[in-house]
């Protein structure tokens, strides 16, 4: 079936024949594997161009970064649906992928939105102030949060945050998106009424739209770095079986609130 | 409910308090971040350890030569899918990397369980012609294929294997994985019958092994790759949309084989 | 990890002990298997009751309806996943639903909440016509399109639209959603500047939420009926298989229009 | 890229024009929606034929059966994944599907092949317990586990197994898978030396067999049924949100048996 007005598929990414695979115009065999990194492989695929030895350094770091934070709900799903389909384990990383959403791991994308509509304003002539307090406004008034602040269990700037912006200033690549977060965070208050940090949602995409990282590709950042950490707790799942302690353990005060046929426990 | 006889989670990969998150004993903000790259960090994840230089190159070269091959039918599934769901970039990918199955990207892992199979042999005195022999038929008298070599596409050896083992060479990692790779290779006509030459997915368990990674997890290492082109590829749909293109082609010499009602056409 | 205010798990969907599984408050084994048919038992786990006759007959020809539609992109997706990875049938039925998205199948859900907008206004006092062009004015205001309307293939009205409003005028649900439906196709000329008939995904809700079914969690239906499918094709794939050919077509116009290496092809 | 031998894509199950969708042979429009059930329509996706009375009666008792057991491992991984990424209703759903798999739900399928291993001996002309004994023998010796019996919560036979085995007398389809199944469990002691009642996912294939239900799509029974559960637990989640309290539980009392830097938690 037809479906819009698109009929023959076009890729720049890649092609091949039977001695080549070409990657972003160069030969895959011959002149990338062995010669550049797996990040710097990631940036060519995702940008067509190798990045500088400052935007892979950022790069590197927000991958770092994002990639393990325990027994996160996303590595829970993992490891339970391991547990209970062990000979599939890109089905259990597809599990645990498939919670990097709005919620959880996308506020990295939509905090790059926001600092990518502040950075145009700013570009038009307004101030970082204005600009930032304008956007906000914006956001707020159609009922969008503000991504990229406060944390569950972090109270303090996250100290993923500071480390970050240092990666950032010692790599040299452009810090404006770091002063709009950071002009973010102390207008929080005024717009919102409480005080709440940069979270390390907030500084991935601060630090990488400095490092000329697509903003439309942001979320790919903790997909990436989580399927790292998922392969870790799957191969870890593997001697150390936990998936189904922890649905246990999940359902322990689970409280039926629910009816009960008559005789039901007796 | 209670499934198995575990009741307590455990971890050994990362913990937490409300100033400090540890990966593998290391407090990530301040010794992680900035200072190791993420390829580093994932064999950290994954081993407890972080790799030597020699390791992480080996790592990184497999990654680069996995990623990418063109319009796979992981890739295809990933651009249809995001077409029709664009909202939710994890899905998409998650649609794609479920095709790293036991025929497509898989063998890697079984490769790597043949290999260390005659490793074990040649530890017990065997030499390695004998040993990868005894194994290769080992395997076919219980019905498995020989994973690992032939290519639809490259019937020649595919230049990545030979990229490859040059990486494992002048990373200076143990290469008696490459050598049972060469040995099995040699014996694929005696055991089945045709030549068929050592392709990507027997090359990066050969030098994975070697660089000490372990073959449990080596189903992740196309994993990690594929997410990474996987991205990629969602971000070219973003602005080159085929995903319903790559359908619409896909059946347009479909034949319906099955019964029509009377009038059907008229 | 603590994230929100609820930290013990309630529902009222199922508990279990030693002798009894109770679903909605009824004994599973003795008040379901057997005594009602399956999709009352799907009616029954979402909203807690039994479905009349009537919501019955109408629920059971919504997913009828949207069950099939041939080789769309999701049963491609589904059928190149199920080649690649053979073992994993959950892994090719999860590929194919993932791609029920907002482009797809979603206007079953939009559409539905559309409509429920203009029976708010209705049951306001507001007349049928000017609650329907105020509400779809309202969407087409922030840039929303109008879900349920057009097909690629079917232009005229779709057939299954008429054979959905007969079941539900035979079953003596609630029709004022279908008439809310009818409004709203003849005014988009007025409101879009064409004519687009109503489809499935608007005929689906129309008739459901006069039958009952929440709004909430109409996306289900397609999710539910396409799993069906999902499933018929993936046992077609076992026996004759076509997941690699569809990939094949697919590309066999596709344009690279990236650079190449020099003396790629020589 | 061509793999295998296929070119041409082939189905046999629905075609299209612009004025009808055809499946299984069928006018959608004209001869399904409305006039068959949903339950009836999947047995036609899958077998190309109508089910009889008694056969719908089977295949509605089966997935009655399978579709709820409370906050199973693949419902929480649901709700986790919907709490993190509530825009992707179907994300969630396919997480939960992807818990399907050998451990848990897939015992359907290995139970329906044991059954039929050895109801072909029977065809032979063996006995019964002679026959059942052989094939139970043959999959120990190669160190697979019998399937369909024992559970971790219902010690004695599972009330399930009973109402379905119910079903399949009432409903007149042909009862010697049931036998079959009655055999093994008999000889469970003598085999693995412990007693294990028939379960759920042993009665499943067992009358389903005996309805003409193919044994290499047993699988989709369990898959479909959750499908449906999974989506009113979606729905309930909306309303009240447990996703993340699952989460919490789960890890409350979870080890961390890992390194520590020094002066973590000072």
């Amino acid at each position: 079936m037809k479906i819009g007005k698109v009929t023959v598929p076009r890729t720049a990414i890649s092609t091949s024949d039977e001695h080549t695979i070409v990657v972003r115009g160069r030969d895959l065999s011959k002149e990338l594997i062995g010669k550049i990194g797996f990040v710097d492989h990631f940036f060519l695929l995702l940008t067509g161009a190798l990045p500088s030895e400052g935007q892979a350094r950022v790069l590197n770091a927000t991958l770092v970064a994002i990639a393990e934070h325990g027994l996160v709900p996303s590595n829970q799903a993992a490891r339970m649906t391991f547990a209970a389909a062990p000979d599939a384990m890109q089905g259990a990383v597809a599990a645990g992928i498939l919670g990097c959403g709005s919620v959880i791991l996308g506020a990295s994308e939509t905090a790059g939105r926001l600092y990518s509509e502040i950075d145009t304003r700013i570009a038009g002539g307004e101030p970082i102030e204005a600009a930032s307090l304008a956007v906000m406004q914006d956001w707020r008034a159609v009922g969008k949060s503000i991504p990229g602040y406060g944390h569950p269990l972090h109270k303090e700037r996250d100290a993923r945050v500071d480390a970050l912006f240092d990666v950032a200033r010692a790599a040299g690549t452009d810090l404006r998106f770091v002063k709009i977060a950071e002009a973010v965070e102390a207008l929080i208050p005024q717009v919102i009424g409480k005080t709440l940090k940069l979270n390390v949602s907030g500084a991935i995409p601060s630090v990488l739209l400095g490092a000329g990282f697509p903003v439309a590709a942001l979320k790919g950042v903790p997909i990436l770095a989580r399927t790292a950490s998922l392969i870790a707790h799957l191969y870890e799942e593997m001697t150390q079986p936990i998936g189904f302690a922890l649905s246990y353990q999940a359902t322990r005060e689970m409280v039926y609130d629910g009816e009960l046929p008559e005789g039901f426990g007796a």
